[in-house]
């Protein structure tokens, strides 16, 4: 054991320490923070998503650490998203050796790669963790835990991306993330995956005053969420695209964060800034479709069946559905449904549905199970509408609630055969 | 729901039972199963791993599934492997329809393909799920479990390999799970994984008639564990080479098993079989490499200390060891050790070990980080012995446990810098 350390954030050396004026100027000298292992491992996890781990570009899977007074702030950003994550020091008493008071200001940094520095905290027992940087000259990061003693080859951080500050926010909202969170993973699988139209790659993102809306569509599904903000915190009207892989990142670390989140956005950026967290997507420019009147106001027939088990019979039809996952429909004015799916090869799967209610004539129609599938899963109500306004007109597919705050739809297939005979 | 299904195994033809003289006589007609979900899952789980999921040979990623009146037996083979389950029919009344007295040999087979049944039983309900195979023409399974009904295409199971009878057992032997499994864990790592030395992909089963030992070596390290059998039923002594992969298998299939297994060997394979579930390996043949000897006797320097600090301080030092995975040892007189790796490109990283108990000379020594890891982690004792007898001898690294059942070398790697300094 290489002796107790109890400082948790120090200038090493005093003659080294410089002016300091300028707001987060980088300060010289050896500069230390104490983190304990079990949260400096969350903060890498989170950020690190942002950085592919096994990139050829060596600076694009790195993370960049800032340490000042009394946090480390950690960032890793490709070219859409850019996710910093503040951890504050150990409580441990912060005092300077350098007999001058430190300034809150004052700060260094290093690149380093995001690989061995993840794997590193991950393998160091759950204890203090000291992270320095020892020397001015060369971007050295030195990290002790117990017995261990590691040394980091890294890179100086002037060039990495890092979060810039959105001096004119355009628009500003705050939300809680029991709000975000799920209005997020209602509508981003719905995006297109393929770069071939790059705006349906993006979720719009839509504030009329009152209420937020978020619609993907990748122009054979097509997912919307509503939700009236009783008590935004204000802002005008705004319109923006946001790339569906951000969103989803920013699903993903919202999971475990109570509270709210803060959006504010120009005409390049969008970020989003919980407590702890911060995360930066890169706008998409261009029109989005128009998506007024796509949803049909007229229905030939519509049905009630419960979420759940709608879902799992979706998902064993679509095993046999071969590689179009093309699943049958028939809906009988007796109150009875039935699903089927059938390959020559592999053999065929029918599914008795359970009708709660039902309107209408009855419909013989085909889609494909894997959207139906991805469009059930996000219904967190226990009843699924499904109507049917023809069999070349969109499946209309809501919660069966009376505020009907999310809807999609879903283009059917035509087939020549005659599944059910 | 096409209604309750009570009956677990009937005939459904009476004209087409046919002559069942012959003791496992395919018979014809339908056949049906009941199993509970669960059970039936599991056992494909395990009967699959034998089938590779995605083979371009469809019959190799298949499964055979026989019913016969009180139970269903599910194999999977690939050309060293045989995996059978045999799962017994939920405890529904077992009767037949056809007026006669159904014989426990008959039997009906069909291969599927292991992934469809697979992932169909994976996503049933956790209810009864009733298996029939309707037709003595085709080769048609149907599925049917709460609303679902399946009809998957197979093939006859004429050509399809199974468990075959070891007629003459040169050698039998009956083993407590809890004894072989760790045996098998213990020394499965240290086989070749390149099929360059074929002999060295397997493990070598020695009995003398009173203990048994496992050796395998990949001629880097070499593993050996014994155990004295107290009340082994008898067995002449035996010897044979059986492959690591096979063994790895058997391993994890033992994981929630408690009971005992029998092993029995002719020539050409070898099965062990629990009590639901029998692997069937085929052995490899050839002289094993001489292994009397290997093990040095006389010994420079001894270090003890604690398993679980090693294990991680080995973990961390090979993290920035590079792809050569060499890390360095320092044992001093003065009771100190310490683990160092350095790459020029990433950094170094230093650990001090906590030496228990010392003997003998100061040592400095290189190995391969990644196989001192593995071997270490197999050790289950408190404290783990290294004995060090030369720098170009290979490294004794034991369980401090005056029983030494087992025991491990590791051959040095001959670095021409001076790590330490």
């Amino acid at each position: 054991m290489r002796g107790t350390r109890s400082i948790a954030v120090r200038m090493a050396s005093p003659a080294a320490a410089g002016a300091d004026g300028a707001s987060g100027a980088e300060a010289g000298g050896a500069m230390k923070t104490q983190i304990m292992q079990p949260a400096l491992l969350d903060a890498l996890q989170q950020v690190a998503r942002a950085a592919p781990t096994f990139s050829p570009i060596p600076v694009l899977s790195s993370i960049l650490l800032r340490m000042s007074r009394d946090r480390l702030a950690l960032s890793a950003s490709n070219s859409v998203l850019t996710i910093r994550a503040e951890v504050p020091a150990a409580d441990r008493a912060v005092r300077t050796d350098s007999g001058e008071a430190d300034s809150p200001d004052r700060q260094r940094g290093i690149v380093v790669p995001a690989r061995y520095l993840l794997e590193m905290v991950r393998k160091l027992p759950a204890c203090l963790v000291e992270l320095e940087l020892p020397n001015e000259a060369a971007a050295l990061l030195t990290v002790r835990a117990g017995s261990s003693l590691f040394r980091l080859r890294g890179l100086e951080p002037d060039a990495f991306p890092d979060i810039t500050p959105i001096e004119a926010a355009k628009w500003s909202l705050t939300l809680p993330n029991g709000l975000l969170r799920p209005m997020i993973r209602g509508v981003v699988f719905a995006a297109a995956a393929s770069e071939m139209r790059p705006l349906l790659c993006g979720v719009l993102c839509r504030y009329d005053g009152h209420s937020l809306r978020f619609v993907a569509t990748d122009s054979v599904r097509f997912a919307s969420r509503s939700s009236h903000l009783l008590c935004a915190q204000g802002s005008a009207p705004f319109e923006t695209v946001i790339p569906a892989k951000g969103l989803s990142e920013l699903a993903r670390l919202l999971q475990d964060e109570q509270g709210e989140t803060v959006i504010a956005a120009d005409e390049s950026h969008i970020r989003f800034q919980t407590s702890l967290l911060t995360l930066q997507i890169s706008l998409l420019h261009g029109t989005y479709p128009p998506i007024e009147g796509l949803v049909p106001s007229r229905f030939m027939a519509e049905v009630t069946t419960p979420t759940a088990g709608f879902l799992q019979a979706i998902e064993r039809v679509t095993l046999l559905a071969g590689e179009t996952s093309i699943v049958h429909l028939r809906v009988g004015t007796d109150r009875t449904a039935e699903l089927l799916s059938a390959s020559a090869e592999i053999g065929d799967v029918r599914e008795d549905l359970p009708v709660s209610c039902l309107h209408g004539d009855s419909v013989v129609i085909s889609f494909n199970g894997k959207y139906m599938a991805d469009i059930v899963r996000t219904i967190d109500a226990p009843d699924v509408l499904l109507r049917f306004s023809g069999i070349r007109t969109p499946i209309t597919v809501q919660p069966a609630d009376p505020e009907l705050s999310s809807v999609y739809l879903l283009t059917p297939i035509r087939t020549a055969a005659q599944p059910f005979d």
